[in-house]
C-alpha cells in the first residue's frame, strides 16, 4: 500500500481503521462493542467516475470523495442478546454521520466463535453423557465443528443458532484428518453459547433423528493411509516429480503502484474487502474503460441429504463466513510460482484494531501457452506468439473446504475467472452395508458418507464498456429456414444470429443448443468497421441450477441460484445477490425479491443503455467421487470476459513472436536433457 | 524411435514404408502408382489385447501380431481418371494380401495439388481476362487458394473437383496476408487440372452469381498494419514482455523408450499416422488399464454463408485433409517451453519412399496450479501440492486456419484434451456499407467479409476399463418430489442421482439443467469401498450441434455433429464417425447410418457390458468477431476424462507438498525484485 494519501477506491489502512474504532466507541455508552467489521464504505459511483475520468485525463481533481468507514458491532441489549449495529464514520472529520440497529440480524461466524462454541460444547455434561455412549476406542479425542445454522423452518429465526457436528481424531497430531471419523451425535448451541439441545444422527437412509444410544462401530477403523493428506502422518510421497522453476531474469512485466497495477495495456485497482476478499476496480485496457467493478459477490453450498437435521447444512460462504477473513497466507514457491508481488490487508480485531493479514494476494504472471500461431503453406514460414498471463489469486479456507480464486488477464484483452474447489468434504456418519446404496451421497470410506451438494456462486460484473451507459444483448444462432420462400437458403446449409436487447430487469438462463451468447454493449460507441456497437461477452460456465424446490428455505435464501444470468440497474452498495445479511436469512432478500420490489414500487427498471450491472450465477452440482477423498484435487471452473467487435482487431497482434533466444528451452534426447542445443526461431 | 523391431502399435519405420511401396509396384503393371498413403494397419484388438496383456505381466510372448502396411495409391484409369486402389502389405512375407479398387472415391487434398491448381488457374486464360476486369493495382499479386469441394448436390459426385477463391497481396512478400484482399473470382477445376468454370461472387446479401465485371473497389486498400501479422511487415511489437524460462535442473519427470511413455503412475504408447496425427495407446495409471486408444477421429467445419457458391466451402479436416501430414515441425522455446522431447513421424513421398517428418509431437511437463490443499483452521498448518501436468502437443495448418492439440495428463490421473484454434479466418469479398448488415457474417476489414462457420470435432474414445468389457451410463441429478408422500423430503431440499445403463449404440446429447454425466464404467468391477462400478466419466465441452438441415449435404455428410455422445461396439478399423473416405461423399456414411446399417442386418448392437467406442462431438459455433483478425487469439476448447469412484481415493495423495526450496520462487517488492528471500514451507 502505498505511503502518500490513500486512492478513494483503497482499503482502509490501520491508522483509518483505529480512527474509525475511535469514533464509534462513545456511541455505546459505557458498552465495549464488539467489533466485527471495520471496511471501506467505497464512494458513491457518481463521485467516482468524475474522479476517474479526470485522473485518467491528468487533469486536477478538486472533488475528492471523502473517505468513509462502514462500523459493524456486536452490543448485549437488555436480554443479554446480540445486537447488530451499522456505523458510518466520516474520515475526514472522524464523526459518525449513520447508525442503524439491524434488529433480528446476525453478523457472520468466525474462528474465534466457532472455537469457543466447541469448549462449551464439549464442557457440557449432556453432550459428554452422550459421547460416553459410543464407547470410543481410549486414543479417540472428540473434534466438534460448528457450522451457522441454515434455516429449516423449525426454530425461532430471530435468535442466531449454531448447529454442531461431531467427529474424532484417533491420532495424538491435531492436523489428524477428523472427517475421516464422523460421530452420529449433534448438537445445538444458542447465541449466548448454551448448549439447546443433544440428539443422535441419522445413518441409514430410512432413519430420523433417534434417541438409541448406539456405540461407535470399530469396522469404521480405516488405515490412515487412505484417510489422511499431512505428509507426517503419510508414508512416504512419490519421489518421481522432478523440480520446476519459473525464471524471470529481468523480473516481471507488471507495475505496481500502492494498489494500481499495470501490465501489457491493462491497468486496474486491487481491493480486498472481509467479505469478497479480492475485488477488481477501474478496469481498463490501453486507456478505454472496461469494466468498473468485478468481484465475487456470493457462494452458497446447499446439501442434497433431505434428512433432518441434515437441512441446516447450507452455508453462504461470503455471507455467513467471508471470503476476506478466511484468506490464505500465501507461500512462495507453494501457493505461487515465480516472481510474485504479494498484497496485504488489514482486518480489525474485535476491540477495533487493525490486524494485519499478510499476503492474501498474489500476484504473478504465468505462460499459457500459445497466443496466436500462423504458417504460410506456401512459405512454410511460421510466426508464433506465446501467451503471457496475468494472475491474481486469493486462496480461501471455509472450515472443511478450500476455495482457490484466480483472475486471468490476457494480452487478448480477455479475462477469466477461474475458481479451483479443494480441500475436504464434509462427511457424516453412516451405517449402511456395501451393497446397499444411499441415492444422495458417496461412501468414501467405512462407515463415512459424503453428501451430494452443490456449489453454486454468483460473479458480479459492473461493467463500464466505454463509458457506464450499457446494455445487455442476447444473441442466438440458428438454422435458416428451408420452407420459407422469403429466405435464401437454397442447400439447407445458411445459419444466421439474431440479438435481443434486454430491457428490463431479471434473470435468464444459459442455453448452448442455441449457441446463446450474452454480450455487454454501449449502443452508443459503435465499431466503425463491424457496423456494430462495441462490447463484451461473458464465456459462461455451464452448470445446474440449483436443487432445492422453490418453496424450500434455501431455494428462497438464495434466489440467485434460480437463473444463470441477471440483469439489474447500478445501485451503490447493491453488492449482494443473496442480501446483506445471510445469517439466518429466511429470503426475501435476493435479486429476484429486489427486482420485483423495484417493480412494485415504481421504479426505473429499465436497463438499456443504463448503467447495468451482471450477474453469472455458476457452479457444480458436486456429488462426491472416492477420488475427492481425503483430499480434494481441484475442480476447475472458469468464466471469461472477452471483446467482441470492441477493438479493431485481435488486441494481440503486437506481441514479440516467440524466440528460444529468450524463452531458453531444452531439448531432451533419450536418457540425457541436451542444454545446450540451440534452435533459434526463423 | 527404439532401434529395436518396432512394437505392434508402432508406427512404420522408413524401411517398412519402403519395403510396403516396393511389393504394391508389381501389381500395376507398368503404371507409376502415385503413393498417397503408406501407414500402419494396425493389428486387430483380439491379437492386441493379449499381447499386451503378456507384456505388461512381463510374460513370454509367442504370438506377437504380424506387421501390416495399409497403402493408398492413385493410378491413371482408361479415361485418364484417377483411381483409388487401398493395399494390405503382410511385412513379414511382403506381400500384398489384399488390393481394392474405391470406385468413386476421392484421396486426401494436400499443399502440393493445392500449389498445381493455383499455378493452372492462373496460366488460364480465362482466369486472366476475369482478373484483368478487376483492374487490380499494379503492385498487386494474385493469389489463389485451392479448397476441396464441398457436395452441394448440384455436380457429378463421382469426379473430383476443386474450388478456387481469388486473393491478391499487396506488398512484395509472400508472407503478406492475402485473406485480407478477397476479390470476387471463383474459379472450379477438374481433377485433371481443367479450369471448368470461371464466374463472379456474390458481395451483396441479396445477390446471387452474377456475370457483371465488377472493377476491384480502391476502398477496400486497407493499412497493412491492420492487417498484417508477419513481424517483418508490422510495426514494431510490443516491448513490454520480459523473458519467463522454465528451467528443469534435474530433467523432466518422464522416461521415454521408443514411443512408449512413462510419467507420474502413467504409461502409454505414442502414436502418428497421416490422418489423425497424433494417437495415444494402451493408456494405464498405475498398471490399470484404462483406455485402449484416444484420438481425434474427425473435424467439420461448414460454413453458414447460404449464398451459392459457399455451400461447397465445407471442410474435413482430417478425412479431407489429414491432421498428419499438415503436422508442423515445433520449435524449441516457441511451440514449446521446458525440457521439451520431441516425437518425428514418418509419411511418403508420391514415389512411396519415407518422408521424414521432424518434431510433429513435442512431450514436456508443466505446472499447473495448485493440485489440492487444505489448511486446517485449528492449527493454521497449510499443506498445499503444486500440480504438474505432462503435455503431449501437436499443431496442425489447414490452409488458412490453425489447431493446437494437446493431451494433458495429470496426477489425479484425470486425461484432458485442449484444442486450440487459431490462424486466420477464411474470408470472402464483400460490398456492403456499413450500415448493411449480413447476418452470417462479420466485416472484419473494409470489404472482408468473415463467415460465420462451426468447428466440429469427433473425439474418439475407446475404453478399457479395468478391462474391455465396459458400459456406458448416463446419471442425471434431480430433485427429490415435495408432494409424494413416499419420499422422505420434508424439508424440500433433498436431491439425488439416477443412472440409466446405456442397452443398444446411439446417439445422446448433453444437458446441464440436469447435470447429466456420461460414465464409462465396468460393470464387473465393483469399487469395494463405495459399492459402484469402477469407472471414468467424460467431461463434455458444451457446444451447438451442427445447424445445417438434416436434409442438407453438410448434416448428411458429417452425421456425427447431430449427437454430443455416441456409443458403438468396437469393431477394428471403424475409426471415421464420417466414414472413411470424406472427399465429396455424399453422406450415409457415418455414424447413424452404420449404426442404423448394423440393426437392420441383425448384428449384435448390445453395447452393455461389451467392447464399446464412446464419440464425443464438440466444437464452436465460430461467428467471428473483429479481435479474431488478422490472426486469431487462440480459442480453446477442453474435454476431459476423470476418474469416478474408480480408485481407492485421491491418486495425487502422494504427491509431495510443495515447497520453496526446490521450486525457487522470488519475492517481488515494489521497483526490485528480491531474489534472495526464503520462505521455507513450514
Amino acid at each position: 500500500m502505498s505511503v502518500t494519501a490513500p486512492h478513494p477506491l483503497d482499503p482502509l489502512t490501520p491508522d483509518e481503521i483505529t480512527r474509525a474504532s475511535k469514533a464509534v466507541r462513545p456511541h455505546f455508552g459505557g458498552q465495549d462493542p464488539n467489533f466485527r467489521v471495520v471496511t471501506l464504505l467505497e464512494p458513491s459511483k457518481k463521485q467516482m467516475v468524475q474522479y476517474l475520468e479526470k485522473e485518467h485525463q491528468k487533469q486536477p481533481i478538486i472533488d475528492i470523495p471523502t473517505r468513509h468507514a462502514r462500523i459493524e458491532v456486536i452490543v448485549k441489549g437488555s436480554h443479554d442478546e446480540n445486537q447488530l449495529f451499522e456505523l458510518i464514520v466520516n474520515l475526514d472529520s472522524d464523526q459518525v454521520v449513520q447508525k442503524q440497529h439491524h434488529r433480528g440480524k446476525h453478523s457472520y461466524i468466525d474462528s474465534a466463535y466457532m472455537q469457543a462454541v466447541e469448549k462449551v460444547c464439549l464442557a457440557d455434561e449432556n453432550v459428554q453423557a452422550e459421547i460416553r455412549t459410543l464407547k470410543l476406542p481410549p486414543e479417540a479425542t472428540v473434534v466438534v465443528e460448528a457450522w451457522a445454522y441454515a434455516t429449516d423452518g423449525l426454530n425461532d429465526m430471530t435468535e442466531r443458532l449454531t448447529m454442531c457436528w461431531f467427529y474424532m481424531r484417533f491420532l495424538e497430531s491435531p492436523d489428524a484428518n477428523y472427517y475421516a471419523y464422523p460421530l452420529d451425535i449433534c448438537a445445538e448451541v444458542s447465541e449466548s453459547l448454551q448448549i439447546t439441545k443433544v440428539y443422535r444422527l441419522p445413518t441409514k437412509p430410512s432413519e430420523r433423528i433417534n434417541e438409541e444410544k448406539r456405540p461407535y462401530d470399530r469396522r469404521k477403523m480405516h488405515s490412515t493411509a487412505s484417510s489422511e493428506y499431512h505428509p507426517e502422518l503419510r508414508p512416504s510421497p512419490r519421489a518421481t516429480v522432478k523440480p520446476y522453476q519459473v525464471v524471470q531474469p529481468d523480473g516481471p512485466s507488471f507495475q505496481v503502484e500502492g494498489n494500481r497495477l499495470e501490465w501489457e495495456k491493462w491497468s486496474f485497482r486491487v481491493g480486498f474487502n472481509y467479505r469478497e476478499g479480492l475485488t477488481l476496480h477501474d478496469i481498463r485496457y490501453d486507456g478505454r474503460s472496461l469494466f468498473y467493478r468485478l468481484s465475487l459477490s456470493e457462494m452458497f453450498v446447499p446439501y442434497g441429504d433431505p434428512r433432518a437435521p441434515y437441512a441446516r447444512k447450507a452455508a453462504f460462504d461470503l455471507g455467513n463466513d467471508g471470503a476476506g477473513i478466511n484468506a490464505n497466507n500465501l507461500q512462495l514457491g507453494c501457493d505461487c510460482l515465480g516472481t510474485i508481488k504479494y498484497f496485504d490487508a488489514y482486518h480489525n480485531t474485535p476491540t477495533g484494531e487493525p490486524m494485519k493479514m499478510p499476503n492474501v494476494v498474489c500476484c504473478h504472471e504465468q505462460d499459457d501457452g500459445i497466443l496466436w500461431k500462423h504458417t504460410n503453406f506456401r512459405t512454410k514460414n511460421p510466426v508464433v506468439a506465446r501467451s503471457r498471463i496475468l494472475v491474481l489469486q486469493t486462496i480461501i479456507t471455509v472450515s472443511n473446504y478450500e476455495y482457490i480464486f484466480a483472475w486471468h488477464f490476457g494480452q487478448d484483452a480477455s479475462i477469466f475467472c477461474e475458481i479451483r474447489a479443494t480441500g475436504i468434504l464434509s462427511t457424516v456418519p453412516t451405517d449402511i452395508d456395501v451393497n446397499e446404496k444411499i441415492p444422495y451421497g458417496t461412501v468414501v470410506a467405512p462407515g463415512v458418507l459424503a453428501p451430494y451438494h452443490q456449489h453454486l456462486f454468483s460473479l458480479r460484473i459492473d461493467p463500464a464498456i466505454d463509458g457506464h451507459a450499457n446494455s445487455l444483448v442476447v444473441e442466438e444462432s440458428s438454422a435458416m429456414p428451408v420452407d420459407d420462400p422469403s429466405v435464401h437458403n437454397p442447400f439447407g446449409i445458411g445459419y444466421m444470429t439474431e440479438q435481443q436487447i434486454v430491457e428490463e430487469e431479471g434473470g435468464f438462463d444459459l442455453d448452448f443448443n442455441k449457441n446463446r451468447t450474452f454480450k455487454l454493449v454501449n449502443e452508443n460507441e459503435i465499431n466503425p468497421i463491424t457496423g456494430t456497437p462495441v462490447g463484451f461477452k461473458l464465456v459462461p460456465f455451464y452448470s445446474q441450477k440449483i436443487l432445492s424446490h422453490p418453496t424450500s428455505f434455501h431455494a428462497k435464501r438464495s434466489e440467485f441460484g434460480d437463473h444463470a444470468v441477471w440483469v439489474t440497474r447500478y445501485q451503490d452498495g447493491d453488492n449482494f445477490p443473496a442480501g446483506k445479511y445471510t445469517m439466518q436469512s429466511m429470503g426475501g432478500d435476493g435479486l429476484a425479491s429486489a427486482i420485483a420490489k423495484r417493480k412494485e414500487a415504481g421504479a426505473a427498471c429499465s436497463v438499456r443503455n443504463q448503467d447495468i450491472v451482471i450477474w453469472h450465477t455458476f457452479g457444480s452440482t458436486h456429488n462426491p467421487r472416492i477420488e475427492d477423498w481425503p483430499v480434494m484435487p481441484s475442480e476447475k471452473l472458469m468464466v471469461g470476459l472477452k471483446p467482441v467487435n470492441f477493438f479493431s482487431g485481435n488486441p494481440g497482434l503486437d506481441v514479440a513472436p516467440s524466440t528460444q533466444d529468450k524463452n531458453k528451452s531444452v531439448m531432451y534426447t533419450e536418457g540425457v536433457s541436451n542444454g545446450g542445443c540451440c534452435l533459434s526461431q526463423a
